[in-house]
């Protein structure tokens, strides 16, 4: 039998993708494929960031359950979030497109005006793109152009720094769980509340911060973390996950464990750092834990485990 | 009944996306969709070019009859041309690639040193992307980022100018009827020529213009004075198209019009450009024509009628 991409899984597929492409070397000072973005540079100095996330119809959203409006809305959305991540500023956009000749006119139309709602709220200018026939389904390619003075990496976690976030934790989980269940007896504000989390997540801005790791938490707290150990070669300890009444309301009302929302729910969009002894709390970030030496995430003293979305199951 | 992006047209839907986005408008001298690429500025004053192109299976592109590795040369190459096309340089590129998990790993292996070798033959090193499952086909979305001293446009022809190309004019096309004819009787040298010019095209460089307007020949000759025309307002008088033996010998054997194949065959990914008075041809360009007052392209005197590749027929 020869062997597949599920055969292969996600990070077989990425490690035979680097392999070949590591062939070709990157100018000093630029950086591949692992962070948020990657890191460029053009003559005249400037750094770049640039990232690219693709959406797929029947993988990552459904016609039926997703309007177009906030379709085209997270997709820039999350881009920008990416660039956020490096504490970078958006610059403009490109979008690729494949849409089959039976998808409705309304429906492109409703994605251009959440794509364009992003475009303005964020401050990317779409530029140009590339839209073509498809013989399946929908497949949205969005890739983002941002700069950064100083871009933070996800390697840049040192021992002794504290980590502090941004939240919300667990509120997309909570507004999908509010979607998939319009029965619920959840109190009307916190339910719109969550619903607007998951559906059109706002972005908290690039923090500027002096030094430390960042990334955005788009894949959940735990997650981020465990990527900001890796990349930095520490140990995160995770003492407090601040409590977000929508996110404990409506977790209570499906008998959902909040903390693992929070953890592994992902999707949303805020920003993870650590923070070098004696730097001020930035605003709008709360202090969750601590930077020690050694690997791995803990909580109060345990290891955390979850597991991540897998690709390639289609 | 519901309109449909098929009853709509590809400049239909151009046209509805453009109309929503223009509602966000674009910084001073950035140029938005509907040249080669897409023109920003970052602050330290370098012009930014963007470009990217969606590859589909089924539309664009059979695992049957194209190779992965040649699949992976053209999907970065056909953007690298678009730089070019706006006398820039590239930089880098993103890949966005949909994947169902059926995909040989041989497959995906393949794509990347296709991807790689054009990586390194065009100096635009890959410097990440999003690698993600699908439940139809493969869909391959490519941007790669350059910069140009002084990009050049399809507006910036002007009456008086010289119309000049590099070729190859037709060489795709036959390459192509010589691939669908491996018992045809071609002279080797000649199908080997065509045929690698339709799998793994050559690209010119950036020319380094003057003044004039240039753009890449992906879609024929004939499509791109008519694109040049529309976009500076002007009138192109085509007189002669460079003979090429080996389109010339392979029409011959297809009992195919060498001429046709030139103006509309496309993905010949050579440079079509307008050239002021007095300016000196630069080395691999050929003299094909002029550029006058009025509208339309003309073909010694009589108006060249051609027809475009349609999408959304899915």
């Amino acid at each position: 039998m020869e062997r597949t991409l599920r055969d292969l899984g996600e990070a077989g597929a990425i490690a035979l993708m680097a392999d070949i492409l590591g062939t070709v070397g990157l100018p000093p000072g630029w950086l591949g494929p692992g962070d948020d973005t990657a890191i460029t540079s053009l003559p005249s100095g400037d750094n770049v960031l640039t990232t690219c996330d693709v959406l797929v119809e029947g993988v990552h959203f459904r016609r039926e359950t997703t309007s177009a409006e906030d379709l085209g809305w997270k997709a820039l959305a999350v881009n920008v979030s990416d660039v956020y991540g490096m504490d970078g500023k958006p610059a403009w956009a490109v979008i690729g497109l494949a849409l089959p000749g039976t998808v409705p006119e309304d429906w492109l139309a409703g994605l251009y005006r959440g794509l364009a709602a992003a475009s303005s709220a964020y401050a990317t200018p779409i530029v140009g793109g590339d839209t073509v026939g498809s013989h399946a389904g929908i497949t949205i390619s969005v890739t983002v152009i941002g700069q950064a003075a100083t871009p933070r990496r996800r390697s840049d976690a040192r021992v002794g720094d504290r980590l502090i976030a941004t939240g919300p934790h667990g509120l997309s989980a909570a507004g999908l769980w509010a979607l998939q269940h319009p029965e619920a007896a959840i109190p009307g504000p916190l339910r719109a509340q969550a619903e607007r989390a998951h559906r059109r997540p706002d972005l908290p801005g690039a923090p500027h911060l002096p030094a430390g790791a960042l990334m955005d938490d788009s894949d959940g707290l735990g997650t981020s973390c465990r990527l900001i150990a890796e990349a930095s070669g520490v140990a995160i300890h995770l003492d407090r996950i601040p409590d977000d009444p929508a996110v404990k309301a409506i977790a209570g009302v499906a008998g959902a464990d909040p903390r693992a929302w929070a953890l592994w729910g992902g999707e949303d969009y805020g920003l993870v750092a650590t923070l070098p002894p004696g730097a001020a709390v930035p605003p709008n970030f709360a202090l969750l834990g601590t930077v020690a030496q050694g690997s791995g995430v803990w909580w109060r003293g345990r290891p955390l485990e979850g597991e991540a979305f897998r690709h390639f199951n289609g």
